[in-house]
């Protein structure tokens, strides 16, 4: 019996219509993050495990795919005495995030580097999660960081190249939900909450989107939270969402007594007065319950979210700490990660795709009975620019050649029988109208354009 | 001591302008591609170990790199009684080549493609190789194939489009050495070899280019040929390379008794008449000796070379029996690829990349001390199409600024002094010129694009 045909559970293919989405989303999301001035960077997909362990916590250590030793240092590890651990098994991993590897560049190669460097990066990443509708094993994150520059303006730039890749994809409906790392300690504190309980509370605090504050009080209490707290967090959250305005007073107000609270609010000022004039204007949403990977995250704390999809499409923040564990000392960033094939989940459901993709053949040169010519012919067209399928299949009857051109979404078919051949002509059928016409050799591919990219394309079909 | 920066042994970072290198490669490799009508497919990096072992000969499946099995999978097959081998430990591997995801998608999913099925591919594959110069563990393939055409328009395509990529990228001295899998067996038949025999002495005739007749000579007798059967085959191969006619011409002569030779050479023919009219034309070299992985094809073999590196920039050829192993019945197929990170190699020795790539940003705004007032400025020039860095660092000195965003290669630098402001104008600096000229703030993006874009631009630098 043949092998399966499966991809590994967790995984897909991408067959050329779902490819060629793929391919319009991540140049729209490039060309977004290059209008910033944003630079590429490229990463190995696989890294040494010592890289990646201890960064994602205990549970992102579990998730990291693990690359078998090979050879020797395989035999040796299975030889060894003892209780042998995945640890003396494996020697390398597979990228788990984008954020890491930027860490460890920015660390080894500052003196090659840009200071500040402003990178993006589109690549995928592993992790062996359970797999999800929309969630995957392999996937693809898109990311843009700043490294090196602790003002706020690094902040608003990655916000605006956000916002711009998220209206350049079509997303009319989408929020950059923000909150501040400060913010939040001054609201455990102005609680009156044991800071040594700050982790878990923000946990139960992060969901209330999904729960709702039934949900959250329950959970509070669960891990530990006495009822006074609850309370008090419950009315310090308790903010009118539909004006950024009204929710900055209030948790000016509430956190008056915390220093540090009162910077988290000054700043979650500045990044609206700063993105004003950008697309990330209309689109943040102060939300001072965002709380999200909390050990990571020292300042901003964004998440981009559509009423589409539960969870996030997106989401970032300022990060001054992370690029210190491979430098020695600190470096501050600041960065937002896209994560592709949630995009393509949400837009595929909102109609956001063109119904035409780029990059199809314009134009199949049938086969009529003189491959070399049918191949000249095509030869000929792609020299002046066409995208050109010919038929390969030298037997197959025209009216399959045109039903295959059809179902490829191929709008012309270049005919040359012999009649054509004897006086330099071809015959080129339309498609959509079905009209077919009879022209030079030489006129072929200009006339074929000037209808593709014409003024008169987009009257032509109706 | 913070962990190592390195990247894994046999893997590297692309910086910025490495990876933009790499775009400007792959665009011009996708373009000739979908020039061709080739469509995109994206398959997964990882593959369930099944499907890659037995695919690659012995060699091959000692350089997968196989992907530890995890949690109470893994626990299981540690406590398993007995010897523990690497099949106990792994259950994926990383991707080898790009041809057997091919042949596993175009098995599984064929009611979905359209047949035949001509898919380009370009991604990444591992082998745990021997690093060496030019030879990593992770690099990346471009492929293009036909599946389910057994006819010779596609080979002749599949030559076209891998002519057409390597000609686009700027390559004059390349050669597609040409040889079909009937004529190495023709020559082997009419030495008289022990057909037993004749994988053993193709895999040293193909060694012609590196080590010469003696070596050849040398290596035969070591695989156990006789002096006799040494001579005739050093007979039959005494071509001159200078002309295809001639080579063809002695072939045809030197097999006329065996009847799959003389297929073979006749294919020769017609593909060299195939492609005469398109890029490939000018390039293919009728090449007896190329044998490549000789199991693997069935019909025409062909080889990439040019003068500056030793082995091939690409390679490919007819491969009628890979996708069976996959759906149980042949499938014929033809296919190329190119090797991306080699072509890297060559044509930065042959300064073969445009001095300036496309993607850089084309204007700073300068840090003036009104940061809201910057940001604004740099989403306005964004909105009209511009790519816009801006300095983020609002107390470094104009002159620091100049010199970093020269040092960028970023020609213009908006300046948005108190006075402009004042007066609704921005001042623009050409770094190029030194020119410096202030003008409303609605005329900068125009007047910046026809620098960039304009007939003058050719001529500033003079």
């Amino acid at each position: 019996m043949p092998p399966s045909t499966m991809p590994p559970k967790g995984t897909r293919d991408l067959l050329p219509g779902e490819a060629r989405r793929r391919q319009y989303i991540t140049r729209i999301i490039e060309a977004a993050y290059e209008a910033h001035g944003f630079e590429p960077l490229m990463t190995p997909s696989i890294e040494n495990l010592d890289t990646l362990l201890g960064k994602y916590g205990q549970e992102g250590d579990q998730l990291i795919f693990k690359i078998l030793k090979r050879g020797e240092s395989l035999q040796r590890a299975m030889a060894g005495k003892g209780e042998i651990g995945e640890g003396d098994l494996a020697d390398l991993g597979l990228r788990y995030d984008l954020t890491v590897p930027l860490a460890r560049v920015a660390a080894g190669s500052q003196n090659a580097l840009p200071r500040p460097f402003k990178r993006y990066q589109i690549q995928q990443v592993w992790r062996a999660d359970r797999p999800a509708k929309g969630r995957f094993r392999e996937f693809t994150q898109c990311d843009v960081d700043i490294v090196g520059a602790a003002s706020i303006c690094a902040d608003a730039e990655v916000f605006s190249a956000a916002a711009t890749a998220l209206t350049g994809l079509g997303f009319s409906d989408v929020a950059l939900m923000t909150n501040h790392r400060d913010v939040l300690f001054g609201l455990i504190e102005a609680a009156g909450i044991d800071p040594a309980l700050e982790g878990s509370a923000l946990v139960a605090v992060d969901k209330l989107d999904k729960i709702g504050w039934g949900g959250v009080t329950k959970e509070l209490k669960e891990r530990g939270l006495s009822e006074a707290c609850v309370d008090r967090l419950r009315a310090l959250l308790d903010v009118d969402a539909a004006s950024n305005a009204a929710t900055l007073d209030h948790l000016e107000a509430a956190l008056k007594d915390s220093a540090r609270g009162q910077k988290g609010v000054r700043e979650l000022r500045e990044i609206l007065s700063l993105t004003a004039a950008s697309p990330a204007g209309p689109l943040v949403r102060i939300s001072p319950y965002i709380a999200r990977g909390l050990s990571y995250y020292t300042g901003l704390i964004v998440e981009a979210v559509t009423p589409q999809l539960a969870g996030s499409i997106g989401a970032g923040g300022r990060y001054d700490g992370l690029v210190g564990m491979f430098l020695g000392r600190d470096l501050p960033a600041v960065g937002f990660s896209l994560g592709l094939d949630r995009l393509e989940v949400v837009m595929e459901a909102l109609g956001l795709f063109p119904a035409r993709l780029d990059g199809a053949p314009e134009v199949m040169v049938a086969a009529m009975g003189d491959p070399v010519g049918d191949m000249a012919l095509a030869a000929a067209l792609r020299g002046q620019g066409l995208r050109v399928d010919v038929c390969v299949e030298p037997d197959a009857r025209l009216g399959k050649q045109f039903k295959a051109a059809d179902g490829r979404g191929i709008r012309f078919v270049a005919i040359q029988g012999s009649e054509e051949r004897a006086q330099g002509q071809v015959a080129i059928k339309d498609l959509l109208t079905g009209h077919q016409q009879s022209m030079g050799r030489d006129t072929v591919a200009a006339a074929i354009a000037a209808t593709l990219r014409g003024p008169s394309d987009g009257a032509e079909g109706a």
